[in-house]
């Protein structure tokens, strides 16, 4: 896929128990071209302009507010029909994404089984010289045939990709007090063998209501045994207004403290508290994993677009216990 | 314990793959005289006045829109300080009652585990003609003693009674459309050996704010694997305002399709969606099973209180596909 | 469903862990009535006579060499539009059927999951004088309306009626020498929560090639942990050629040993081995439980087919050790 | 072990989640000499030449046709009874080759375990300058000491070294119609934690009658999440008569599509189905596993035995939908 | 088997969930007649005569304070070589015995694998009128015929009847204070499928060191959520020096008070604490099952065995809080 | 913490799958200074000199004989009270320090979880230069701040630090004959996902009766999975007892054979056996896992404590089999 660079990643390739978080930006399609990833699964987050996938198994067009998930193997091609691209992918080395399991949440609620849709059968016979890329062990191999590889005619079983549209999600949280875990945002988990331990999950933060009594509303002040890695696809992050822009992305290490700016602290502190809607026309979101992330130079440096006294926002907030 | 009917069950206390559920209504204190149930695990709800039970772990108060568990073998006399005493009680014969594990729910929400009270240690020295009654496989047999059996004066471990408060519990529900399970209501559960199969679920129906868009709110109709034995304990039900009364009970049974009354359809059909409160002032709750109940004699006929036309209420309600 | 006599079951509906064994004969339609089944699922398999049933879900043709599952609480009524219809029925009252983890198998192999079959959603919007009965706990409840219950206009969910055309069931079996276990065989199955033991396996004998070197081929002598229900669908069963008729039944009890009749023992015992075509133009299934089966009054008397001489079969099989 | 080459690996022995795939080659016995592996498992395959092993719990005398696995920390010495000798290892550094769970495949099948042979006991009281070799962590260390180290009298436990005779492998496979996957002929798998993930399966492809009616019978063209390391045994492998030779090895790696050559599609694609024995007088096997194998210098060049033009076996292969 | 009485069981044969508990007294061998047990296996403690058995897979000679197991579906015959035979016979209806999971106590320790002695194969042709009984559901059936069924000339697998002997147990304790559990003598345990909940534990107390300080050594006072069946093999057990007699039995039920009487606990309140010998000379053993048992009118009274003053031992214990 | 030196670890931080051993010794406090590891958990024994340390949770005292656990994330400051101040940590990367699960040992026995003691909640509100720091990836970062950290007034949950003083240790052991595993000593356990395998055990070897008859009483010569690295925190080490001082450590790897000096052997081969007090007045431990180790330049070198001749320990030991 071109123009796809790593932010940061944790373990290797190789022990096949890691995870690489990528962001990609294109300006023209994939003509006579398709790539195959052998080291594991993508799960795209367009943020900018509609994909128009090609596949194997058929065609997915995943415009931003959707996402898709091109599994490991499966050979795919990219078109831009709406113009330049851009967004996020997280990809798993070794399990796949799931739904998570509901638990008393029950049968209904969060992402639903019927809203992930997988492609019709769809094919080409066509000659050509055609390329195809395969990422094996995070290097890219290639080889030439003389016609298109997209001549699957039929196929069966689970093993598709699949797309999803994130206005579909049905919220779920807090309605009389207190304030619940992101963990109630999770669209998809990719789990590891350790139960309660997700190698990533991926949260969104959507348009809802919010209605809690007696209950500091915005995210609360943390430390994490996650790595927290957010994006933003539309609007504003309620967490922070400012400096936080559609395809920006932060983040927050394994127990590095952190929470709302100065502002949003102050607000939340002191308005009247009724029912409200949140995060309409926006849609942030996270990949979270229990890895500790490592960056690359790309993402510390070469990307341009670091924001150094990002630390400055929570310089202001003070001590309130005795003062106040 | 005194003024105790059993209204339904299932299986039987040999197998201890069993379920009952009783009804109590008591007038006078045990004095002088203990039960311990060799068969299983009380979960009590009280839903007049309030008990002042003595254990052998010390004392629990227990008022109405609270409940308490006290487990198989535990010996317990019970005081009524404020006069007549009526409620419930879900007797299990196998396994105990936990906390739900809360999947995406995630660290909080539902019941906190810090709001499950055990006794502070109490005991006393006293001789007197004491009487101890045990339930074993549902017979009761007696021995008698010259000293109270309350003389523990230290334990440690976590098999103990305890209480919980149910204003403590932190709701969940659909904050943006449509209708979650009632399962996200659950207190207490007491799992089976099957992963997702509760022996019994305990349910509440707290105040709270109900939010939801587009969607129709009430309990939706629907039918059940589960056993759905349904209490009130304040104020009226939120899906059945009229003959549901507190102190009342309801048994919809596996597979028997149920759900509102045609006024309420009507009214949650036509109203104008917006954030309001439900359910203030009440507290309905739900007994659930896995289990097909049988009911008692008692439950049938000798208590009676049977609403022999309860199933006219959905009488009135109109096919409207077509029609509509 | 009309005609159903019940040959032999175990446990008791009450306690959920339970199987019985039904045989159905009906002549006419079922018009203006439902049936749906509060205690357990139904695995039908029809032997002769096509079976079209109308569901909730929509309608399944099932022809005999077919079979269907009906869940438990879905209603559903019969039409036979090919006459006179006779059958088998395992119900299950805890679980559900699926299909077998494949173990070593891999991938492919034995029944597929794109194999079986689920209606396509239909409704009739009718007013008329209709029944609906329900088995609870054994017994049967009816009620009436004056509307077809068969007004379901789409459903999601995996929760629904399913076929299966018993010939698209890929066969495994040995290949170079010896016996394999007739759970090779397996089409579906009721797991327990015991992992390896089986509430119900439904397991059938179809046409294949036979290959095995060195090997006695027809079932072998044994004793069982499991109780072995077997019946004819098709043609003549390859281990016992005469008295075991379309439509008939064996009950082998847990520990019973049995095997093939002298002659199928002589006959495989000297004939030159080559690939050989077996069962062709037959079709025998097993219902295999790890229950203890108890035969009901019709199952040992009422229906009057029972062999009281079955067990002669085997008394001409001679001792062989050393007279060879 | 003298002559030992790695051709390739995954993952790192300290982390413990790793495999290794050798090859010897050796001409002379291991006169007072010892070797022990601390890192893990040895399964071993000769190809040339018996294997005469003395280890501390007896002796063991490995054909071709046969294996033999040697666990972690178990000393051994090899004598070459039959002059020089050659084969393969799989080495795998966490958990034990163990037979599979046979699923439906039920009691008897594949490989029995009575068919893997222990030695008996045996030992020697002997002085002389003997050496112990250690390999730790991929470093082989060394120990000099003035008596045998097989000096054990006794054992119990079953950690112990064991052979098996290939040709005892009960072969399981379709016989009706359809392709059975590879899977269906392991002999040992060594599973990870993740359930149906193998670290390693060791799987032959043993002489059987092939009986499968319209079915494209030799390996079909695919693309598999394991990496494949195949070798040759004895005679000619069914899926690639030339360029295969015993003693060869092939690696197809993850995602990797590969399948037969031409000359096979051709006459797999036009003959008359009938049964026919296949295999017969040769024996290939393959060294399965989900890790992403990387190749050491000694396996891409030091060997000196690349087939370079190896991808050209399926350069001849033509697209034949339409143009059929 | 002869002069077999049902002391108490607990729940059906039919739920296969369910135990049971014999006595057997017989004076004469059963010549030319064997038994089977359909419905589950029977573990055999002879406590007087040595019981010669006569099995499919061989013989077992199990003298007293040796035990035996003979499995469902075994057929067995028993010689008495040194007269009349007396004993206990705890038979569970489904799952086996096995070997309790060591936990920390790691590799070594409680009854060892190679301490259980199965048969060497032996067989017999002869010709006789034979009877071969089977119980089935509780119920005896018998055929005739004319050849010994003991005619198995090998076998193979692991399902077979085994004899332990009971002074080859490695006794684990508390070796500086505090008191262990029973469990700690566990011999073999028959699981439910819940973790921890057996369907029968078997465990003796056998001769030991006992070496705790400031501990009160004898059984401690307890109620208990499993049955505790007690009989007594050899000498006087530790805990009640009078009134249980070999070939006696005690049963104290769920959650039923029970401990020391008071001149044991007197002793052990006022003697210095040094190693001492316990046990020996003597064999105590415990059937303890998490089943609710019900005695039969044989133990309740035909057995003519009942101690009615039994719970007298402990009338003599005072409270000794205060006034001590 | 300050004088903190690596002496061997396994794995890598960032796979999470790793340990590593610390030895530390200090001998200032860490004044207005905290730290925490974002990488782990610390299990920290105190060999010389109380720990005061201060945590977000409260205070923890830990003289030598007592340990303490540290985990990821939380911030702590030690005070030395009684001046210098030596130990030895394991710190491990994935999962927590938790009692073993007992097994037939039932419910009492080994650690009590009752002793293990957590902070009572205590802050400070203090403004001073206040540096925090934190090992992420086994890298040190730090930041500045202008108030004490300690400033957390009340907590809730189960992740706190705790201490646990080992002469509370309920020993358990062989009481007939037989030599128990060391695990039986086991404390502390950090399992991996795979049952039975553990990332760390914390094992100690404490003051005790010993009886075994017919036994070679001290520790056995063994081979082990696991590598063994001990420490001693008072008196003399029952297996060797020169050259091993209090503060000193010992690693034995994987498969290396190891066991008593000379001495030991001869003395424990011919004295008569009865209860003897062993290891009073000592207390030595093992931090026992499945990795192997590496060990630092420091452990190799820089520290100055090697013993290179420790092999010569064993040179001594004679074969005694023939000779004997």
């Amino acid at each position: 896929m071109e123009g796809l660079s790593t932010v940061c990643g944790a373990g290797s390739t190789q022990s096949r128990n890691s995870i690489a978080i990528h962001i990609y930006a294109a300006n023209s399609d994939m003509k006579d071209r398709a790539f195959y990833n052998s080291d594991g699964d993508f799960l795209i987050v367009p943020q900018l302009g509609t994909l128009d996938i090609q596949t194997e198994f058929g065609h997915l067009e995943v415009p931003p507010n959707h996402i898709c998930v091109i599994q490991r193997g499966i050979l795919f091609s990219v078109r831009l029909p709406s113009g330049p691209s851009r967004g996020y992918i997280c990809e798993v080395f070794n399990g796949h994404y799931e739904l998570p399991d509901l638990g008393p949440i029950g049968a209904n609620g969060l992402a639903a089984p019927r809203d992930f849709e997988i492609p019709v059968a769809a094919f080409e016979e066509r000659t050509c010289d055609f390329t195809v890329v395969s990422k094996y062990q995070g290097r890219l191999f290639q080889r030439k045939q003389d016609f298109s590889p997209f001549n699957v005619v039929a196929w069966h079983g689970n093993y598709a990709p699949y797309r999803y549209d994130l206005s579909r999600f049905m919220v779920i949280n807090a309605t009389s007090f207190d304030h619940a875990d992101p963990s109630i945002f999770t669209v998809l988990t990719c789990k590891s063998v350790e139960p309660g331990v997700a190698v990533a999950d991926f949260v969104i933060f959507p348009p809802r209501w919010a209605v809690q009594d007696h209950t500091f509303r915005p995210p609360y002040y943390h430390r994490n045994c996650m790595s927290e890695f957010m994006g933003l696809i539309l609007g504003e992050y309620e967490a922070k207004k400012e400096g936080f822009m559609p395809g920006g992305a932060s983040l927050h290490s394994t127990m590095a403290p952190h929470g709302p700016d100065r502002t949003t602290f102050d607000r939340a502190s002191t308005e009247v508290l009724k029912p409200v809607r949140v995060a309409d026309g926006t849609q942030a979101f996270m990949f979270e994993t229990h890895f500790m992330m490592n960056c690359t130079p790309w993402g510390l440096k070469t990307c341009g677009k670091i924001q150094p006294d990002y630390y400055k926002v929570w310089q202001d907030l003070k001590s309130n216990f005795y003062s106040k």
